[in-house]
Order: C-alpha cells, then structure tokens, then sequence
C-alpha cells in the first residue's frame, strides 16, 4: 500500500553506516526517477551515485543537517549514511521544470529505498562549489541536492502541529524526532 | 511494489470523464502530500479539490495540454478529467523549497491514485490568473500546477530516445501516446 510506504517513509538522519548499499540498489532507485514524470518530458536531470566510504567521506562533510537542531551538527561517525544520490542539474537542458523535477524524482528514490528497508533524508543544504570540487563534476552540471541514505538509527514520529503553529522538528530525551505536521483541514483551503 | 506502481503511473491526457471520483478519494490522496517531506518541515502547499462537473468547467479552460502535440488541443468533452488537484502556494509561509515540495507531493499523489486505478497529468501551463478568478481563489494563495485526474482512456509507452537525441512526446496512428526516456546509463554520470 502506497500509503504505509508514505508513511513509513520520513526523514532520517542517523544510520547503520556499517550497513552498505550497493551501487546496483543506488542504480535501481535512479531508474525510478528515470521513469517518473519530467516537465515536458525534457528530463535535464543527472545523478551521481557514491556508495564506497571513501567517496562518502568526500561527500558528507559538504551536507548541512537538520537545521532546526542547533546543537546537532550532524551524525558522528559510526551514524552517517552509507550512500548518497547526487541530483544535478544539466545546464545543456533548458526546462523551467526542474525543481520539479526534482522533487519527483525524490520522491521515487525514497519511496523505492523505503520499500528495501532503507531511508534518507533530502538534502538542500549543501556546499555546491566545493562538493562540486571534491567530486570533479564537470561545469555543465549544476548540484541541485543530495539524498542520503543508510539503515534508519532513528525513531520520527509525526504529530500534529500546535495551537502555536511551530513546525519546527525537535528531538525528545529518548532521541525520538518528532515532525508536526499541518492538518488535512488546514491545507485543503476549498 | 514501487517499481511497479511507477511504471504504470504515466501521464494521461484522456480519460473517462463519466468515471466520476469523489471528494473523499481526493482527500485521501492529500493526505498522501501532507504525509510526505517538506523542505525545512515548513509545508506551504495548499490543495483545492474539484469533481463535480460544474466546478470542472471552471477549471478545464484554463489549462494547457500536451506542448508537442500541436494539431491536439486538448481533451474532447466525454474525455475530460473527472476530478482535479490545485496545487497553491501559502505566500504567508516563506519558503525557499516550494517547487521541491510541489514534485514531492505531486509524485505522492498520482502513485496514490495510480494505486485506485486512476490516473493523471500535473499541468505546469495554467492561466492562473484567470483561473483565480475562476474560483474567488484570494490572493493570498498563489496557483503553482494542477493535477488533471481520471480513470484513463489511452495507452502510454514509454520508448528509449534515438540517436538524435529528441524527447519529444508523439502519438502514433493508433492514437498511442509514446515517451522517449533517457537511457540510465545516459543519466547517472558518475
């Protein structure tokens, strides 16, 4: 059922780094994006995949991480995602659709990575020159975000959001993420 | 299985416009959006469902179809969607990852409804002005895409690109709609 998937499917940050993914899973999930929707069909995204410790140590320390927890830079060692999914941008491509794109194919990879009993985490924040150095991509393309992905070493939990309205994820004594999540009343508006 | 469910979840253009959906399908399928990653937990989406027939009228005018297929403006009446999606962005909620979140959630949706047996279009080319208007939608809330669903009324193949390299979307003379994809050795690039 598509809707277990969705909801199994919530944003991890802390992993079994131990526990590899290898490069044909990541080729698998691409192929999920490959055959979703593209905005008239242009598909001007291209992905890079990095599956072996070395490339992810390459790649790890230019992610910014769940932003609202301001005492956590992110996960230790030992915590980090055992693969990554670089999408990019092909500048030769001209679309006015690529952020959607993007998040389309997003949601393909992750939906298709939850169904093997792994998870990840979109990554927006990112330090594109110098991941973009550390990688050696050519100019022509542009990184437009990672997803990592590991064995989830975490519980999220989604609640309602407050009377206040925050929508801010925080993190319980037990390290339990906690995600408020907007009401199906309060977004369908008519 | 995912791979399955995207596979069949094509872009339909013609469908069984007396197969009607009802509200609650559609509330089901936003529940699928909101379940679903939004970049910084912000959620600035809003969502207008439409299946009744009048209100479709009011939408139907306002939306672009099918680029490549220039001799096709569209569907005929008795091929039309039965039911849509607006897809608004809550311009009192800053965001810098709308875009990302309207593909996450668009792809939530229509795998969802691809589950039911239905099918759709997410339509970026709207009059959105108009179509605002159409429906007393207030300023507050900005039109970003329509979702276009229904029980579909065609055939999509998905076809590898040629050697020349075009992406374009044709129909054939058995009114066959084909879609020439990327190959994924052409995508990952690393």
């Amino acid at each position: 059922m598509i809707s277990e998937l969705v909801l199994k499917n919530r944003s991890y940050r802390r992993f079994y780094q131990d526990s590899a993914i290898d490069l044909d899973t990541l080729r698998e999930l691409v192929n999920l994006a490959r055959l979703s929707a593209s905005g008239g069909n242009l598909q001007p995204l291209k992905y890079i995949t990095s599956s072996d410790p070395q490339r992810n140590a390459l790649i790890f320390p230019n992610l910014g991480w769940a932003g609202y927890l301001k005492d956590w830079p992110g996960p230790v060692e030992g915590e980090r995602p055992s693969a990554y999914i670089i999408i990019l941008k092909d500048t030769e491509i001209k679309s006015q659709a690529t952020e959607y794109d993007c998040g389309i194919a997003c949601q393909s990879m992750l939906l298709g990575a939850t169904e093997k009993g792994l998870g990840g985490c979109i990554i927006i924040t990112v330090q594109k020159e110098k991941l973009q150095e550390a990688l050696k991509i050519p100019d022509r393309y542009e990184i437009r975000l990672v997803i990592a992905l590991g064995k989830p070493k975490e519980t999220v939990q989604i609640d309602s959001v407050g009377p206040d309205g925050d929508i801010k994820y925080w993190r319980d004594k037990q390290a339990v993420h906690h995600v408020p999540k907007r009401d199906l009343d309060d977004i369908i508006i008519g």
